[in-house]
């Protein structure tokens, strides 16, 4: 047995609650090293002398393997416990037939009576602690997102167009600087559309006043950017989308500030008089910087900044004043606009301590809250149920964009990288991923796939099938192409030819499907196949009577699929879906 | 390489500040099984294109293999990075010379050029966040306890004895109901013998109004139970303690109630109208339950209970009223009476959202509070910083005690078990833990070790040496003897014979020297080896230039200790302690 393989910490995503009355426990092993695994487990308290309770490590019950990477079996075991509190210890039997009990006082041997019957031999989950638990909010199972760049999108009021607005064409390619006009009431003005669409959740880059066309550079959080309305329209917006059943995400971009604040324009100008100074990392005065040839770059700032961008010093979010600030910041745009969701720009940079006042404060005005973060690497620590709901889940699609379109990882590459990742998070914060295959940061995926329409719904279609919101950037709906940024921002094409129009009903009829299916997809248990000789994928997903297999062809050659084990396995009826890949049953 | 082995978790107690600007890192591999591991640490925004900034993943800096136990090696690195963000990963060699690199995306080869240039790749503490991390007040790493069970330290006040006082015998053996008198005045009478004893903390177990000896089953927690004496001379005690230098810790009972309480009579009384319905976990009405014959057992408590003990209704913490009253008791005997420190009972089955605000409202009031959970196993998820300072460390002095008195364990076996031990805390949580080796719960080492002195010694020698405080149980100074409770709770010894004040002196001088090299013990680097043939086990402490080698002789046969190679390693003077150890050499 590969001991140093075997690996389990309590009150984590190995240990959690699932729901009020439900543990999830998880265990680590070493890939095939161990041939199966019994959870021991029962109330810590009956051990002691209590002659007429039974001893429960002479119970075992059997744990499942639910998923394998490059170097390791996961297993996994649902339990309750009456009396609400959990003692459990791991049984393994390696390939020879030995046997040994992982606790929280290392291996033992599983004759040693006096310390199977010591509850301090066991791991512990004390209590069942629903309030200490990740919730998460049903609506973001069901939601479809819809990402929105307000200036791209569509200009529904040319009396707010900034000076030297170029004419909507959404075959150029835009210019860093470009404004094309786009603004709320483009929206307010194509929200049928976005309903008959179907997507439910739209989340807009940020809208608040700033001088770009992308306001990452914000000036004033309290007021829409002029140039796409004002408060009026955008509460319109907000319950337009409502009255549709669609939800509202806003960005919130906290770790800096933009230079020209009147914050930072403060310290400029008092130095460490100002009130204001405290307000940021300042490592000393003067607050200076030597400019070079690149306007986002300095080396020797004497204050901590976004990056090495001198004009985004970045937030003292220690202090309790900026606290106060941006949390009622925070507040306003949900009290005030009913927004139903924050996104949280590079939220990885900001202490724990901030997310969670933010988690109190915004779950406080909104019991169904959904906290988006931004971070590109493993996120457990923000994920606990305290701070986020998600984060915005790059390297899950990211391995999807790899296998599928980029071809640099294998199919059992891609099933060891989603299977790492899914067991990096307990089951209900999977389902709140967001799910993006690309943004206003990337090249959009249609540029990705050389053109290939049927590539690209092949990639749609398989991550639609994965647990988390999926989210669609606009225009991917009609099969936009665009690089890097800013090429990626075209203006929307709102005069869609037919091959678009075919794409567009595609999206459309799979985000019914998602919608249908939002249950089995959220919560239903995956599992994932490589094919043979690195021909593609298989994805299972099951919940109850549900059940859903789905064969992904990725490879160059045709595939030849045999349903009938399918069906045997008590799958029924099969689905044909387009060239690539097959719905190959559905059951319910 | 034993892959499945390497184990790392980013903000954990494998990454973590250490001090504002340090930021510790741990990397966990099978026993043996890597020759060498270096870190490749550095800004992450630094691998964007930036030519003039260095690739730092082509400067790997050496970590150093701190503790090793049964399965594992430890490795630790003390690291700081000017612009207070880090990205990492490690370089691992193993004995056959085959080099890997270990990251956020698994293990990726050296030579992997484009993997090593992406930020994501790598681990993150994305930003040296002061306010996240875990500060331990300096006062608790230069504090020896001294635990006081009130009704049997010192009767100072005749007048408020109990009826049915017996005489004050430190040779009899109590039963479970006796009642000997003892109250706040005869510890008040003592506070310049517990001074010269050299103790600066005191523990009480609980003082608040209650019917028992022990009074764990409190009636009012804003009372001071009026057999002990009144808020007036418990203030007078505080003072006067903190006059002599010494802090003062009270014990807090809030996982339960007695059932006598005021809010359990009116659920009783009441039934789901009663206003305290929702202060208790009651999973049906009527509240109710099977007596047995056993008055601390019922198996079918129509509530949630501390064990199955239908007198001990659990309290429900989720309630925020709850809450609000416990705040405000535990904030009371702060703000009121000044004290320094509260010790949690069943800590552990109280939610974490609770212990977060508990652990904001004490270090608002004190900013250097000492919140100490009573947790029996392993004990991270409490230890982040945010709820307790230390918890009581069973664990680990119980590992002293199974290899020095019980030889349950080998030499080998204890160094695993506090290596182990070590490395699921970060450095200065384990300064802050509560070194205990005996108490009102278990027989007084003396009894335990057979009424040998010279093992309680050394014991208690090597219990001193540990990072962490100690806690000298009533009467240890004097050699106390007792079996399990209440054998262990006689009258102090206020009539000591000369060997009971030789053991007092060895106690005071052992105080004396560990307050004296405080520093040392709580921050100094440790190691441990285990003698071979179970002959013992050797202690090396070091700071800066301060380094410290005990040698402890725990086998039945004589040890010859050669110093020289002590003193050839920079040691410099020699002392010898009694009998079966020898600090073989101190040098500062």
């Amino acid at each position: 047995m590969n001991f140093a393989g075997v690996y389990h910490r309590p009150e984590s995503e190995m240990a959690y609650l699932y729901t009020k009355d439900i543990m999830h426990i998880r265990l680590k092993t070493a890939k095939d090293d161990i041939a199966g695994v019994s959870l021991l487990h029962g109330d810590p308290y009956s051990l002691r002398s209590r002659p007429d309770l039974p001893k429960f490590y002479t119970q075992p019950t059997p744990m499942k393997k639910i998923h394998t990477d490059e170097l390791f079996d996961y297993w996994q075991l649902a339990v309750t416990e009456p009396k609400k509190r959990l003692a459990y210890a791991f049984e393994l039997i390696d390939q020879s037939n030995n046997c040994f009990i992982y606790s929280d006082q290392g291996f033992i041997q599983p004759t040693d009576q006096r310390k199977l019957n010591d509850a301090n031999t066991y791991f512990r989950m004390p209590y069942f602690q629903d309030i200490d638990a990740f919730h998460a909010p049903k609506w973001v199972e069901q939601t479809v997102w819809y990402q929105i760049f307000p200036e791209r999108f569509a200009n529904g009021d040319s009396t707010n167009d900034p000076q030297d607005t170029k004419p909507w064409n959404p075959n150029e390619h835009p210019r860093r600087q470009d404004f094309y006009g786009g603004d709320l009431q483009g929206v307010i003005n194509h929200l049928d559309y976005l309903k008959q669409l179907g997507v439910n959740g739209l989340y807009f880059n940020p809208i608040f006043k700033a001088p770009s066309n992308h306001k990452y550079d914000t000036q004033d959080y309290y007021q829409i950017d002029p140039h796409f309305g004002d408060a009026k329209l955008f509460k319109k917006l907000v319950e337009q989308a409502h009255q549709r059943g669609i939800r509202v995400m806003l960005d919130a971009v906290f770790n800096h500030i933009g230079d020209q604040s009147p914050m930072w324009q403060d310290v400029l100008k008092n130095g460490q008089d100002s009130k204001y100074a405290d307000w940021f990392h300042i490592n000393r005065f003067p607050v200076t910087y030597t400019p070079t040839d690149n306007f986002e770059f300095a080396k020797d700032a004497t204050y901590d900044t976004f990056d090495y961008t001198p004009h985004m010093p970045k937030l003292n979010t220690a202090n309790p004043k900026v606290q106060d600030w941006l949390l009622d910041i925070a507040g306003y745009w949900v009290r005030e606009f009913d927004i139903d969701a924050w996104r949280l720009d590079v939220a990885n940079e900001i202490d724990h301590h901030f997310w969670r006042r933010f988690h109190n404060e915004m779950l406080t005005l909104k019991d169904d809250f959904y906290i988006l973060g931004e971070i590109w690497h493993s996120a457990q620590p923000w994920l606990n149920g305290d701070e986020f709901t998600g984060v915005m889940n790059y390297d899950y699609t990211g391995a999807i964009i790899n296998h599928f379109i980029k071809h640099e990882l294998s199919s059992q590459g891609l099933v060891d990288r989603l299977s790492h990742q899914l067991m990096l998070y307990r089951d209900q914060t999977n389902a709140m991923m967001f799910n993006v295959l690309d943004s206003h940061d990337t090249a959009r995926i249609m540029t990705l796939a050389n053109e290939d329409d049927q590539l690209v719904r092949q990639t749609l279609a398989f991550t639609f099938l994965q647990p988390g919101s999926p989210s669609i950037y606009y225009g991917t709906e009609y099969g936009m192409t665009g690089g890097n940024d800013p090429d990626c921002r075209k203006p929307m094409n709102w005069y869609p030819d037919a091959k678009a129009m075919a794409m567009h009903d595609f999206v459309r009829d799979l985000i019914k499907w998602r919608k249908e299916h939002w249950q089995l997809i959220a919560q239903g248990t995956i599992e994932l196949t490589a094919l043979n000789d690195n021909q593609g994928v298989v994805i299972k997903r099951r919940l109850n009577n549900q059940q859903l297999i789905a064969v992904f062809n990725t490879s160059s050659e045709p595939l030849q699929v045999t349903l009938a084990p399918f069906f045997a396995q008590g799958f029924s009826n099969g689905i044909l879906l387009p060239k690539g890949f097959a719905v190959a049953a559905l059951s319910e």
